[in-house]
């Protein structure tokens, strides 16, 4: 049996997503800025994928700009906002807990002059709306904050945070990092306030490659690439069209089903974690235990236990789950996320993070969860 | 019948290589960041690429870096160079007939304070060697030439441009935009002396959305995205492994045919040529040729046709062209290329690039003749 736990580092993509795919590379494989019926035929996915996201979002179709994925997505927010609006102001405000292709936009723009307010975050992982607002300032130009942390699940109030920075100044750009709530949570960033809002495809059983970034009409960004013209000059270079009608078509089957499959989400993590509670003694919850924490993700410390010991006993059963994030699992450094909720080195050691799909079942729970006790039990007993 | 003569924009995916981008997408879709057996499959795919495409050009695996095509490939090449060695001088050096993913860069470091000396082309397309090395100077940092040109198949001389920069001064970083060549011409970047060498897999039978840079070792670019430090912190971001995996695959296909390859497409190129000329009174190649032009391109102007009206009449019978690259064949401006060879407007604006693949044969050669011979003559006899 195998349980594929890893779903915030990426999902499996489903049969309908790899079929439109095969189907652009063997017949629609022309260049969507060709003048000929070959390129109109690309295009036409690229509308079609456009159209989808918008509909799903509630935004204009021409809103929205492909990238190669999420990181492209919150670098052309975060850098591109802060540099193409620098005299409006050289302040930016984020939060602790953001994903590193975030985090290391606003290191990068501090090295380069702009000044950078972190917001802490509590036990649970989310921010405090009372320090937001007593952080913005009249040289505010750019808030970020992630909707839904990769790491331990945490949800982030985006619509009430937008109210606030709204009417503090509604010049103030804001960019939400949505790409793990993305298909999981409703999100509406024109009806909340969100002028930019980033989302990945592969995180949602689409492929790796294709991502996105609304930008609300009336925002200006400094695009970080120079070609060819394509995405309104925001984004040039040869579409990946077939990538981009995965996408869509992820998004699109994700879409009505997105209630339901909540609900099937918040069940496999609440049986898991309460079977996962019974069965091993010493157990912590690292980021909200409720409905404050995403659907699909939980991270637990298992105190005493080596976190990436018990990766590896796992995946030798076929369960297969991560330390931190997937993007920086092979550095040494201690999360910063959870250093951020004020663990212990001992519990940021021991944590792991368990984040599921829909593909999941409730065998497979069980069967993750029977490993799992096995594995802590077996490595607490030897001291790992 | 049909047949498509745009292989310059983009070209066909081989059965083979979308094979093995559905065995990623439904097996092997792990995150290669992750520590378990699933991330290290699918790192397995980026390892095969990167060996497959370090044999093919004669470097280092670890001096191959993927990117997600090759706008971001020669970005981070002009743009990552020039800012990360700044203080070695602000002179740069490239040519007039450069793809807009490089011409755009410099125009984008002329803003920020640099100086760039475009070479000038004969009316081949073709640069002068003596005017590179005058235009050399102790304060130059980049040189960047094309390879192949993507508008009329000239041949660049990179071979002795890299023997020539690097007698004035080694530390010269040379970088080469070998998006049309690779897979059709040999290129030895570390045989010849080029620092850096983009390449595109959707142009040699790939997918879209993957591309990679060549750094030789020792040559320090600054990123262009900031994230999770994949790709020895060049090129954060998930690796789009699907893709990467066909690139690897459209590589592995071309190397050990390459040589029969090029006769293939050269003799394709000269049957439809001199068929043309035989069926077509007037008609004038734009570039070299000889072999001084690339195997797979050909660009004619066809005095009083208008070249869009042109490709509009032949992609009505399924033959499919170009009128420019096309990345800006939907913008009204005069192709740079065609302007920097000295062609007169009338000249530019009945143009047509016919570009082959190994996927055309002889009977499309004749098929495309045909229509095009009976089109120009309609199109002729109505002053278009």
């Amino acid at each position: 049996m195998e349980a594929y736990l890893d779903n915030s580092a990426t999902t499996k993509v489903l049969p309908q997503v790899t079929e439109i795919m095969a189907k652009v590379h063997i017949e629609d494989y022309g260049n969507p800025s060709a003048l000929h019926q070959k390129g109109i035929e690309a295009e036409k996915y690229l509308n079609y994928t456009r159209e989808t996201i918008a509909a799903f979002l509630g935004v204009k179709e021409k809103e929205i700009i492909f990238t190669s994925g999420g990181t492209e997505a919150n670098n052309l927010a975060v850098k591109g906002a802060a540099k193409r609006n620098r005299r409006r102001g050289t302040h930016l405000l984020t939060t602790k807990i953001e994903h590193p292709s975030v985090l290391n936009c606003f290191q990068k723009l501090a090295a380069e002059g702009f000044e950078v307010t972190y917001l802490t975050v509590n036990r649970e992982g989310i921010i405090d709306l009372e320090e937001l607002k007593h952080s913005l300032r009249p040289e505010t130009l750019l808030v970020s904050i992630i909707h839904v942390n990769n790491e331990v699940g945490s949800i982030e109030p985006v619509k009430e945070a937008a109210a606030i920075i709204k009417e503090y100044n509604e010049k103030i750009i804001f960019h939400v990092d949505a790409i793990q709530s993305v298909g999981r949570l409703t999100i509406k960033p024109a009806e909340w306030g969100i002028d930019l809002l980033s989302m990945s495809a592969h995180k949602l059983h689409g492929p790796k490659g294709a991502g996105a970034l609304y930008v609300r009409s009336g925002v200006l960004l400094e695009p970080l690439l120079d070609g060819g013209g394509q995405e309104r000059d925001l984004r040039p270079g040869t579409e990946n069209v077939a990538a981009i009608a995965g996408f869509g078509k992820a998004v699109e089957l994700a879409a009505p089903n997105i209630d339901r499959q909540r609900e099937t989400l918040y069940s496999l993590k609440k049986n898991f974690y309460a079977a996962v509670k019974e069965k091993i003694k010493e157990v912590k919850i690292n980021g909200p235990e409720d409905e404050k924490g995403a659907p699909h993700i939980i991270n637990l410390s298992f105190p005493g236990v080596k976190g990436e010991v018990l990766l590896h006993a796992l995946e030798g059963k076929g369960v297969y789950v991560s330390t931190g994030s997937a993007c920086h699992s092979r550095q040494s450094t201690p999360s910063h996320v959870l250093q951020a909720l004020g663990l212990k080195k001992q519990e940021i050691d021991s944590a792991l993070r368990f984040s599921f799909s829909i593909l999941n079942d409730g065998q497979q729970i069980d069967y993750a969860v029977k490993i799992l006790a096995e594995a802590v039990n077996e490595l607490s007993r030897f001291g790992h």
